[in-house]
């Protein structure tokens, strides 16, 4: 009914994630509608995107260098560590403009059913870079979920030997929310979690 | 803080209809997940598609070859003709496998406040096609809105010299829907409309 090369493209462009079959349809008429510049830009980027982009290094951020933007910005903090599950959640955290240290971008968190044991984790880079860069403070920023919370006692334990200073973002009810509408779990962290007023 | 070329695909992805920054930039990353063939097969089927899908020359439908599958399909009638607006309508026409004559694509409905007039729709194709191909029935099936129905008036005036059979598709109450919750002008077209029972 459609000419292959525009089902090949809605074929591929479904596979997206959330996105429908009736959708990628219709992107690939509004890829037929627009200027002939625009896919071929697109083409392009793609390109770029799978030679150029890797993973720092350093951090495992995404970066077009060995280091990171992040790693290279001489006004960051270098001894302030945050780790993170994964780049969603660092960019998340890079949009709050509250941390200005680096990061260690673990890609994945613990999860032993799924196969996914400590060494699937960037730990032992994690454990080398403590020392290297002197690291004086480790923020856990892992979700809030049983996996990232299994990662943070983990991190916990094996780092203890580093003695460095070690936190948990918090938990506890979200700004401007109802504590009628929250869940029992979130609400019962926000009260262990009470810190001093005034 | 992201590297450019995923900011540039990310910013791209985020012009098509319907797609957020947050969303396009998610489906940078999955990119990234993917391996790199997926991204590669994406970019030589947007190329295919940039270079062999046009119009077919006899009915605006798209395809690869001068007539598409449409017209090229022999066990189709090819003296009934369906006038749709644009692509997507003929799909769901064809979706629906209640029929098997040919198409005509206006790609766009008369809107004069649009700048959009008979000129700009594809009617003196239409008008040599009635002739050439000996065109027995012809159904408009453009949209149900404003713009269709006076695209559908217009066409009728404008045929009438012709002596083909003109019809509209009907209007009236979707099957499964309550009368109760249907808007006026729907109920109204369905009264109106009615056909003989038994």
């Amino acid at each position: 009914m459609l000419p292959d090369a525009l089902d090949k493209v809605a074929t591929l462009l479904s596979r997206f994630p959330g996105v429908g079959r009736r959708t990628a349809q219709r992107w690939a008429f509004f890829l037929l509608t627009e200027p002939e510049s625009f896919s071929e830009e697109l083409e392009t980027s793609l390109r770029q995107l799978r030679e150029h982009v890797h993973f720092c290094e350093r951090c495992y951020h995404l970066s077009q260098e060995s280091l990171c933007k992040i790693c290279r910005d001489p006004l960051r903090d270098a001894q302030l560590l945050c780790i993170v599950e994964n780049i969603p959640d660092l960019m998340a955290i890079e949009r709050t403009h509250a941390f200005d240290g680096h990061y260690h971008v673990l890609h994945g968190a613990l999860a032993p059913l799924k196969g996914i044991g400590p060494d699937k984790l960037h730990l032992d880079s994690l454990e080398s870079r403590i020392e290297d860069a002197a690291i004086r403070e480790i923020i856990v920023a892992t979700s809030a979920g049983v996996e990232g919370e299994a990662t943070a006692l983990y991190l916990a334990r094996r780092l203890a030997h580093t003695g460095v200073t070690l936190s948990r973002i918090a938990m506890g009810i979200p700004v401007g929310g109802e504590l009628e509408y929250l869940d029992d779990h979130t609400l019962s962290r926000a009260i262990t979690g009470r810190l001093p007023l005034g």
